[in-house]
């Protein structure tokens, strides 16, 4: 019977003793004189499986000689672990060699740099750290749609080519299909040529798109990859990643912070569950304590308050600040994080200065800020951003107005307002951002299969 | 208490009786003298519900003015339906406009040819048809996701921009930073410049990288975006499209078989189950014989047969073909038909002349065909495609000369080969031609919210 490690795992007592067809990969091989044993790996788990051989097998030498990162089929008993490290071992009664793997394989039983490793992405996953962070996206992803399909949000596929631009900013990918060359040649460009007869680009966020459709099913929410062609070489900036944008009608600031609450503490619960060896292994081996920092923001109220409170209680701290906290302006790393300590726990800081948020934003009676809210969380700095929508059309025309946007390219936008408008919210949530907090890999490039920065599109 | 109708749907009994407070839109509005109806919906469920006033209530002559498109916020009764449509209706209490809408709004309660709605894509997942398309569109992904996860397979993301050509195919889309204009002016093309360096286009698959991590996890999937520059105006072709591409280590050609035809029976049924009223609406109005066709699905077994044994079987048949079937080539769309027919079921077409098939594919010892499957499927045509891949290093580069490939360019995908290498398969799954099948729309157009085709990039 072939079987999956992962199965085994999720009930032992029915395998013991019972013969089991396995196949996968070779982690480690140690030889003894007379046994063996090998760390057996078929992906499905976390863990590997322990196999041990013997000189009663009749190829007992060819079997002593498998190297690692070999893939077998292996036949053998399940048993009682007579060593304490492991509660069963599989005791082989025969190994059937897959594939081979050479000596120059790079994914060597030794701890390999993460850079190393990112030249290697597409071995990387073979390795404990990287098999178990994409397993937990895998499993993220999965908490997520089940959210909100279990809460009756409609999951919208935004386009990904697109004619407009979402924040009015530039930093966008291009997308064409003129030849270059011919275009250097011929000194002129022709958009007319184009694939779409105009110049189109890479989206930045589906959330406008989001907003037609929450128009029509009240809920929704995006999933997918969006792109931003911004020169930045951080460790929490790719150029393609994904986000997740639910989109409310009827919905008003609070009551989409209490969404992004709900919806936090229930992805952070469902990984826990569902990634069991995994999570530990981090909080051991990645981030000491991840597994307690999860746990108490399960358990924490989020706290609510205004930029200008926070800006307040900023200028009050005793504190040397690097960049000094002014009303009016956007907030520093170095001030999110006294905030989240000085309440101990995420925060929702609201009603930010109008100029320094996004066209879209409700404008409050004040004139002055917007209905938008960003959560921080204690470890993560910012988490998630989204705001109540400007749903009355004179506003939200005047706002463009005063940015320089074309109302006339956004028609469909801001007919929304028109026809059946409602008060409405939604919030952006970086995928790869949640997975940097959920996991304690500090590095977006090490979140990411094969992550895409300035200079870097390999596999 | 907000509800959603989704909610008093589920369970009428609980609201009988009860008041609730409402918030959706006006989708048809019928006025009498003396009281009137309304079509209410908030887009959580894909029934409407009935609102009924009178003039008792003191706003009734302000209400009887509400517009269809108008967006409510309604308190009221659910009571128990005195006409024979619907169970129950809800006696309205109060009603406040929350959002007008004009005369000129384009949704009103009449018939639209779908030519037109497409104009209006913001607005048309507010009409019957294409509520139903775009909700059953979101379950069925949530289908899909739920089956390999279930079942452990690891759902990974496939990079969107790419440096490598999965089909060896042109008609990508390029991705470049470049200033066209400036490229233009100076005359050359210089790639140096570009944001990563060097070319870049939208993947057209995922297939690839999903080898990679299939040999780290046994069994994954991608489930996202693809991108074909085809100059093509038919009916099933976008330029862009969700793609369904799982990949399993130690899984033979008769293996990828059974788990496409377990998925597929899976995903029906699940949007059988889960979006019944949407499928009778289609079964009713879209596609006479929709749910017997997708029921008739679930119960058959689907046959296999090679290529060679189909030719045979077309060639024998007593039919005038348009285009004369041959050994050795690929089939039309008339021989799918008549297949599907002959088998009076789904159809699995092996072992395909290598010719017409991707580089990648298990060569048969034959040393004239691959180890690939189509399905066909009765009403849809070629649904699924897969193959073994070839697992041999010498073979695969060998085939990857003969085309013309560079195999110093794709050393990574070739190195799987020498690392551990092992017998698997996968499969692609077109998401737009499944909802096609699904819900009967023919128009790729029309079940992809914002689709993107030759000369088309609006929203």
């Amino acid at each position: 019977m072939i079987v999956d490690v992962r199965d085994i795992y999720k009930d032992v007592s029915k395998y013991i003793d019972k013969e089991v067809v396995l196949q996968g990969w070779v982690r480690n091989h140690r030889r003894q004189k007379e046994f063996g044993f090998i760390d057996f790996s078929d992906g499905t788990a976390f863990k590997n499986i322990q196999l041990v051989y013997d000189n009663s097998l009749k190829d007992f030498e060819s079997i002593a000689k498998i190297k690692v990162g070999s893939s077998l089929e292996v036949r053998g008993m399940v048993i009682k672990s007579e060593g304490s490290l492991q509660e069963f071992e599989v005791k082989v009664l025969n190994i059937k060699l897959l594939g081979d793997c050479p000596d120059e394989y790079p994914i060597q039983p030794k701890r390999h740099t993460r850079e190393f490793l990112r030249e290697q992405a597409y071995l990387r996953p073979r390795t404990n750290l990287f098999n178990a962070v994409f397993r937990v996206r895998s499993i993220a992803a999965m908490a997520i749609h089940t959210y909100f399909q279990e809460r009756g949000y409609v999951y919208f596929h935004a386009p990904l080519i697109t004619a407009s631009d979402c924040e009015g900013a530039g930093q966008m990918f291009q997308v064409t299909t003129l030849d270059l060359d011919r275009v250097a040649k011929s000194g002129n460009v022709d958009y007319s040529k184009d694939f779409f007869g105009k110049t189109t680009a890479l989206t930045v966020s589906g959330q406008l798109e989001a907003e037609t459709f929450a128009m029509a099913y009240k809920k929704v929410y995006t999933f997918g990859p969006t792109f931003r062609a911004e020169n930045s070489n951080t460790k929490t900036h790719a150029s393609e990643f994904w986000m997740i944008e639910p989109e409310i009608a009827f919905c008003d600031l609070n009551g989409v912070m209490d969404i992004e609450e709900d919806m936090l503490k229930y992805i952070v619960k469902y990984v826990l569950e569902h990634a069991k060896d995994e999570m530990e292994f981090f909080s051991k081996y990645v981030e000491k304590g991840l597994i307690e920092k999860l746990t108490k923001l399960i358990n924490s109220k989020f706290t609510r308050i205004s930029h200008h409170d926070v800006i307040k209680i900023l200028k009050e701290a005793k504190v040397k600040w690097e960049f000094e906290p002014e009303y009016g302006e956007d907030i520093a790393r170095e001030h999110e994080k006294y905030i989240t300590e000085y309440f101990d726990g995420p925060v929702f800081i609201t009603d930010w200065p109008k100029d320094i948020k996004a066209f879209y934003m409700k404008l409050n009676p004040d004139n002055e800020t917007v209905a938008a809210v960003d959560l921080e969380v204690p470890g993560a700095g910012e988490l998630i951003g989204g705001s109540e929508r400007e749903a009355d059309y004179d506003k939200l025309i005047k706002r463009m107005k005063e940015l320089n946007m074309d109302p006339a390219s956004m028609e469909w936008y801001l007919n929304l307002r028109k026809f059946g408008g409602c008060y409405h919210s939604g919030f952006g949530l970086g995928f790869e951002r949640l997975l940097i907090y959920l996991t304690g890999v500090e590095n977006i490039r090490d979140v990411i299969p094969y992550p895409r920065t300035p200079g870097n599109c390999d596999f």
